[in-house]
C-alpha cells in the first residue's frame, strides 16, 4: 500500500475521511504512524496529497490535494478468464500498470468453473482493482466488464471500441513479431493457458485484429501481459 | 510444461532416457498420450526435439534432436532477496524470459529470515528453474549465485563482472528514465521491496552502476522485473 485511498463512502465532512480497518492497521503497523503524522493520501478517481493523521477518531484530514494520479495506459485488455489465483495477481498487476479497460472474456479453452469462483464477485474483484492503485500509486478505478459469451464480444462489442485503435491478438503461430512502442492507442487480446481455438483466431481476424506473438519462449499468462504491456508503450 | 526436459542422471543407454514421476503424470494426463505417441523433449542444456513415448518402460526414446534453445537474453540480473513466495515466482518468470545468470543479494532491507526458508535449498531453487525452462521451452539452466553480504559483492565481484556490459540499479528516486531497447549487454540490479538505502546507493554509484526508474508507478518486484526486461529488450 504506498497510498492511502479514500472512497467517498470514506468522507465524515468537507476535508475529513474515515480510515477503513485494513488502513489503520497497514497506518499503525507498517507505516508505524501515529497522531499528527503525515500521509500520503489520494481520492478515489481524483487528486493525490497529504492528510493528517488522527490516530483518536481514526480518520486522515485533508492539507493538499494537487498531485494528479500517473498517466493511464493507453491500452485497452482483452483477457480471457484465467484461473482464479492467477486472475486476482494479474488483475493487481495490470491496475497497477495503468490499465483503464479490462475485459474478461470467454473462451474455449477456459474452464467453466472459473466463471463460479468467489474471486468474480463483485467485491473481490474490487478489492483487487484498490490493491493494484494503492500499490502504484494511482487513483483512477479501471473499468471491468465480464464478457460471458465470446462470440457476441468479438461480433458486436469490439467492433464499437476499436474505433482509432490498433487491434491485437496474441497467439505463438501464424504470427507477426509483436510491434515495439507504439504511438497509438490498442486493444490487446491474450488467451487462456490453452491459446485461443482456430475458430476464435478465425474471428479475431474478421474483427480486424491482428495476430501477433512474442518469439521463440512460451510465458505464462501473468509474465506475458507485463511483458506485452512494456514492449507495447516501452516508455510510458 | 511446454517441455519434457531430460537431465543427464536420466539416461538409460544412447537414445533411451527414464522420465520421471512428475514427467509422466504430465504426458499422460494432460497431455493424454499413450505408447508410441510422440513427444517435444530438450536435453538438458542442448537441443530440442522429438522422443517416442515408450508407456510400458516409462521412457522417452529420442527421434531428433536438431532444434537450438531460445536465445539467452543478454542481461546479468542481479536481484535483492525477495520474500519466500514471490522468489519462487520470480526465479520461473526470469528462467522463462531466458536471463542466465541471476545473483540472489542480501540487503539492509531483506529480511534475515528470508535466507533461512526452505525455498533456499538447492533442490528447491533447481526446481523452479527447471519449471521456468520447462515453461519457455528451453533447456539452458540458469547459474544462480547467492549474494550473502553486499558489500563484498559489490567491491569485489561486481568489477569482475561488468566488463563490456551496461550497469544499471532500479531505484525510484534521483534516477533517469530507464533506457528502451539496449544495444549491449547489460547487468540490472534491482532492490527489495522497501528499496536500497543511502549506503547501498552510494555504492551502486561507486561501481558504475546507472540510477535508473521506471515512472511515477511503484511496480511490485514480480512485475517491474519483466516490466524492466522487455523494456531493455523489446525485441528479443
Amino acid at each position: 500500500m504506498n497510498l492511502i485511498l479514500l472512497a467517498p463512502e470514506q468522507v465524515v465532512s468537507d476535508d475529513r475521511y474515515a480510515l477503513n480497518e485494513r488502513q489503520l492497521k497497514h497506518i499503525q503497523q507498517v507505516l508505524k504512524k501515529g497522531q499528527g503524522d503525515t500521509l500520503r493520501v489520494g481520492v478515489l478517481n481524483g487528486a493525490i496529497g497529504d492528510a493528517e493523521f488522527d490516530a483518536v477518531q481514526g480518520e486522515a484530514v485533508i492539507q493538499s490535494l494537487s498531485i494528479a494520479p500517473p498517466k493511464a495506459l493507453p491500452l485497452e485488455l482483452v483477457l480471457a478468464l484465467p484461473r482464479p489465483n492467477m486472475l486476482k495477481r494479474t488483475l493487481m498487476n495490470i491496475t497497477a500498470m495503468g490499465v483503464k479497460t479490462i475485459h474478461l472474456l470467454n473462451s474455449a479453452k477456459v474452464e467453466k468453473s472459473y466463471w463460479q469462483s468467489p474471486v468474480l464477485t463483485e467485491a473481490s474483484l474490487h478489492s483487487y482493482l484498490i490493491e493494484g492503485l494503492e500499490q502504484a500509486r494511482d487513483t483512477v478505478l479501471p473499468t471491468l466488464h465480464r464478457q460471458v459469451r465470446f462470440r457476441p464480444f468479438v461480433e458486436d462489442i469490439l467492433p464499437t471500441i476499436m474505433d482509432g485503435k490498433i487491434g491485437l491478438v496474441a497467439h505463438p503461430y501464424q504470427a507477426e513479431a509483436c510491434p515495439v512502442a507504439l504511438t497509438e492507442p490498442s486493444i490487446l487480446a491474450i488467451g487462456p493457458e490453452g491459446g485461443w481455438n482456430e475458430f476464435e483466431m478465425q474471428k479475431w481476424g474478421e474483427a480486424g485484429m491482428k495476430t501477433v506473438h512474442l518469439g521463440d519462449r512460451i510465458l505464462k499468462v501473468e509474465t506475458a501481459v507485463p511483458v506485452l504491456l512494456s514492449r507495447l508503450y516501452p516508455a510510458h
